[in-house]
């Protein structure tokens, strides 16, 4: 499978892309890596030029002029950076050279040039980024995560559709239970659009348990999360938010008293622990489901194995054949309604 | 002050109202408690008759025969209830023999009840249920936490002024900075409600910092953070499930492992600290902003402490006139939109 890598991607770019590709075509050797960016720079780069033949041989590069930066308007990085590197990329796929898209920056970027360049799966109205979020049993995945601020009901039952694939394939759930966001769990508690998407889900065959609470994000009560992109936006920088909140107050703890830092030492181990279940990087990003080819976000601050994880999770998406599979049931569904 | 508590509300009725009520009026001489519950089982529980006759004639009783559950449907109760605790508390307070009302009861039933039974501050559209949340520095106020699920920009900007006030008296806080929960900080990241919002709140002479992220709700950027109902909802159920999980998670390596054990047990104190600094106990819950009289909503699980502090926190709205000064803010913002 050949997957393209936005080499300028990331908070740390292009070293960090150099780094995870070169890990994935060593782990993998039926991938290729197509790395999009500054081509002077990532040849120049001492991972590259130290790399054995037999691997650059499935390390490519194709440059790319421009870079859009986290802080460039989306719309507009679309309209006036062409030869920027996630549009290259993009082109790539749309040119058929290449089977899936990897990138670690800037979200809204990377949404509006696959959507535009690359297109929608047949019946799909709208992308969701599906994020993997830490649960008390594995994973869960939580869709819309921020793709689209407003949405209608028949956008939130193909998330369901599209996340339900993605647990099975990539969490590896074997019937994933699917739930709305609301504000409790008795149909009758919500606003006007958990209403008609509840009505709408009961005439699919998807395994909803209808209206779920913030809290069940995280109690493993459900495997995939439904919400619209505002909110679950809301649901990911909190998230971030409470567990930078607490491990702060945690560390200015154990800095007023060395009894607690001892403590603190003894327990790393448990810490440590509790940092790699909530590491993004284990599954190396967000796929942005119903792009027509398979397209993973990667967090703008992923580490090389962040990256090399997002190219297999994309290596993935391409074996299980999950964009097919998201076409074939988001069919169905347009049957069912 | 007159302060009418619910007695039958919270998860461990009455007695943990009782004790609360009994903290309060040792505390505080100023203030007169109305326990309003089953009069039987209030004057048979010990902690009553034990108490010497100079509290108990600032503790009066109100019989009221019948009780919402947390489970009844808050209109449905309203109306098959009529005698039940939160009813008659209400009445008390339109019949102006009380000054202020706590309730740890069903949260949907406080907010039907005293809507209906002690109406809206003049000019005030919508009540909303203001939240105590822990930030980086201190507490944040956080509303609407779920009395309205679908809202309008008006609504917003007047959460605003009432958390505004909400902040500086009770939260301390001298010139409150309030931010409006959205997907970006910049202005063109949002959707249609806070656009409006924003454009609203621009009028205003109000101390806005414009959108903030989730992750503002507790990095002490702000002291005021506005949303609609079933946002702040979400963002509630999930810090405490966030909070759950981390626990339960260390918990369980604590269990594996009796080094970790060791580690946890010489750092108790730092958790003790963190649970603390959590606990919905401090300020004795959320004031149901904008109805005429002090409306405090306690945690349904809340201590003696808890309600003592929801009492306090309720008379300190009436030394403070807290509501008449919500009257005069909204009235100024009619004039500036």
């Amino acid at each position: 499978v050949r997957i393209v890598l936005d080499a300028m991607g990331g908070d740390n770019a292009p070293q960090v892309e150099i780094e995870g590709a070169i890990q994935a075509v060593k782990q993998n050797k039926n991938i290729t890596v197509i790395l999009v960016g500054k081509k002077d720079i990532i040849e120049k780069s001492i991972l590259y030029t130290l790399l054995p033949d037999k691997y650059k041989r499935r390390l490519e590069i194709v440059n790319a002029t421009e870079v859009v930066s986290m802080s460039d308007a989306p719309a507009e990085a679309y309209k006036k950076k062409p030869d920027s590197s996630i549009i290259v990329a993009a082109k790539l796929i749309r040119a058929g050279k290449a089977d899936a898209l990897v990138s670690a920056g800037n979200t809204g970027a990377v949404v509006v040039t696959t959507l535009l360049t690359i297109g929608r799966i047949k019946g799909v109205l709208r992308p969701a980024i599906c994020t993997p979020f830490p649960s008390q049993k594995g994973h869960i995945a939580l869709l819309d995560a921020g793709a689209n601020v407003d949405c209608k009901p028949a956008h939130l039952v193909q998330f369901a559709v599209m996340g339900e694939l993605y647990s099975k394939y990539i969490l590896g759930i074997e019937k994933p239970i699917i739930g709305m966001i609301s504000v409790g769990e008795e149909e009758e508690k919500g606003n006007d659009l958990t209403y008609a998407t509840n009505e709408l889900m009961a005439k699919t065959n998807l395994n909803s348990k209808g209206n779920v609470e913030g809290r069940d994000v995280v109690n493993g009560s459900v495997d995939v999360v439904v919400c619209d992109g505002f909110v679950g936006n809301v649901i990911l920088k909190l998230a971030e938010g409470i567990g930078a909140f607490v491990f702060r107050f945690l560390k200015d703890q154990v800095k007023k008293n060395p009894f607690i830092f001892l403590g603190a030492l003894i327990m790393s181990g448990a810490f440590k622990e509790l940092k790699k279940k909530v590491n993004p990087d284990e599954y190396g990003g967000a796929p942005l489901l119903g792009i027509k080819k398979p397209v993973i976000i990667s967090h703008g601050s992923a580490s090389p194995m962040g990256i090399k994880n997002g190219i297999n999770s994309a290596a993935t998406f391409i074996e299980k054949q999950i964009n097919e599979e998201i076409e074939e049931n988001i069919k169905k569904l347009g049957g069912e309604k």
